[in-house]
């Protein structure tokens, strides 16, 4: 396996940074008082290496993959849905085609490992796979799945920046893929999987209860399980032995979008496991990625924790499909207009450029 | 004084939302796993009895005062500013500016009690006063200035409504304000002021006890203190003692609105002891209101609980001119969006209507 994925991402541009925020201290507002929508907005200037940041172009990738871990009974709802949501994904009726098409954002759909043995229209189609190996009883992903999963994610960064994205957002569909990130996250943070596993959408208790016991089962049959006596298990490592081909997709995603210097929006639980398997294999990643939200996923916060990650919105969410972050795609754009188009003290000869005016809170 | 404030607001209508309620489960996400994106449709569903809520020409109102008692040194910024800031917000140059353009909004300055003795341009004014009294040592309003500010309010809503407003975003300017807003607090939760003045734009800690030392003296001053014994005041009266020509009229406002059963947004911590003081006055406008966020200022979380509300957004703002709230706007209509646009389960022929699927977190 090349190790492409290994490569380190330059640093967004530090003077930009610090050029955006002499700006935001000059502007007619309480230096602060705009919170989080000035750091995102520092944070664009950087990667843009510019002094007014904007969101031109943004583009939104899902990728698929159904998962074998689904025949020890941790999902409520049938296989044939991972399918299903992507025909719905590209026919325009999912939350996310709504977004996309609300925010101007182009859309692709990769088939990266689902159980559709027919392509899927307007969908891509790239895999080498139907689905991934029941980790409980064997590897999710042999290393030549892994290998052509992480390029996969890599190839469709490449095709959306020969398209001019110049914001990635990441998404996932796939029935299963919860078990799949909590046991990813429960090996890289070695903490025990009955502490993270959430209810996802809705099981009950009994059903809870259960998949607690597969995911700390899959964990302990792969040496991954939480001991404090071995080492972190290695992130390729995880993603091959509980990962998927979407997560392992996404990884992948994730540090070719850093390596392009193309900043990218972070979802909800099963993106960001994924990143942190990415941030995990290649650092450099974590400086180009903005963490759109907090889901309801029980788990998420654990991993936003490790990476030092303040998400813009804590509103209940829990649908996947890139959807959080495309919800917050406004406000960072919203942050862009204010950051570029706001008079400063001196254009707007208010007073007291050290005792900054405020609109309210004084 | 009339008493047009005490009509009731009729309430948003229940079958609407219980349509509503029916359609977010028939479409193609998890039940519920929008979160609050699916109460805020509903609720809009609701104000407007519609079927499909949407959002075409919201308007947002600021109003803008005075306040005596910063001759008390409980701000460390100019009154000048107050003005300044006005001539900034209609030259396009303030938060609230940008934020107007950028969601298509009507912007409307009202001049309600500011120290401006001559009008600003594109600067309605509606005052019979310049400034509040120094609620330290008197009323901060006369009982006449008091009807003219609360009619003040109603009036900009009026004048809205004639421009086909079909959303209303509430905002204030007043060097001076926060401390209005947290003697209000204080009195109409029967709180220790104390406990909820916070510091502002940044105060430090010895002018931040001196700010409290102020707000705890006006309100024995006034017979307004937590006592535990006596009744919790009126609110008419807690507005006239330590309130302002501003804060009166967002309360008008808020009614007014209600009355005309068009939704507004709450914005910040000004803008929500307005509201509180609205809702103790007239009950039923509580139904008209959503909550945009939750600021960094202190005493913003108690009066959000006093109001049993959940806003949307928790980034650190503390600006006010209404900008939280126009900042959430997007998020309210994407909200509208997928309510609308979404695809059924039936639409779509996606599996299990009862076990719905989902994008992500299974």
């Amino acid at each position: 396996m090349a190790d492409w994925f290994k490569m380190a991402a330059p640093l967004p541009d530090q003077c930009a940074a610090q050029s955006a925020r002499d700006r935001q201290a000059s502007l007619t507002k309480p230096a602060g008082s705009l919170g989080q929508l000035e750091e995102v907005a520092i944070q664009l200037a950087a990667c843009q290496k510019a002094q007014a940041p904007q969101i031109n172009n943004p583009h939104i990738l899902i990728v698929a993959a159904d998962h074998g871990i689904v025949a020890e009974g941790v999902s409520l709802f049938p296989q044939e849905v991972t399918g299903q949501m992507m025909a719905n994904f590209v026919a325009g009726g999912a939350a996310i085609s709504v977004l996309a098409r609300e925010n101007n954002a182009q859309l692709s759909i990769i088939d990266v490992g689902s159980l559709m043995e027919e392509p899927l229209e307007r969908v891509i189609t790239d895999k080498v796979a139907l689905g991934s190996g029941n980790f409980r009883r064997q590897e999710a992903l042999s290393a030549a799945e892994l290998a052509h999963a992480l390029a996969a994610g890599k190839r469709a960064v490449e095709r959306a920046l020969t398209k001019k994205a110049d914001l990635l957002i990441l998404g996932e569909m796939g029935i299963g893929n919860t078990s799949a990130a909590t046991a990813i996250t429960a090996a890289l943070t070695q903490t025990s999987a009955a502490e993270i596993t959430g209810a996802g959408t809705g099981i009950d208790e009994t059903a809870l209860s259960h998949k607690r016991q597969v995911l700390e089962d899959s964990l302990t049959f792969h040496g991954l399980d939480a001991s404090g006596e071995k080492p972190v298990p290695a992130p390729l490592n995880v993603l091959q032995k509980v990962g998927g081909h979407d997560l392992a997709a996404l990884a992948g995603a994730y540090i070719t979008a850093a390596q392009n210097q193309v900043p990218v929006l972070v979802d909800g639980f099963i993106c960001t496991a994924a990143a942190l398997a990415a941030v995990r294999l290649n650092p450099s990643c974590r400086a180009w990625m903005i963490f759109t939200h907090q889901s309801a996923e029980q788990g998420h916060g654990h991993i936003l924790k490790e990476l030092e990650a303040q998400p813009l919105l804590n509103i209940g969410l829990r649908l996947g499909e890139g959807s959080g972050a495309a919800v917050a795609l406004p406000l960072i754009r919203l942050a862009c207009s204010l950051h570029n188009q706001m008079a400063t003290f001196e254009d707007a000869g208010v007073s007291d450029k050290t005792k900054s005016p405020q609109g309210a809170e004084q």
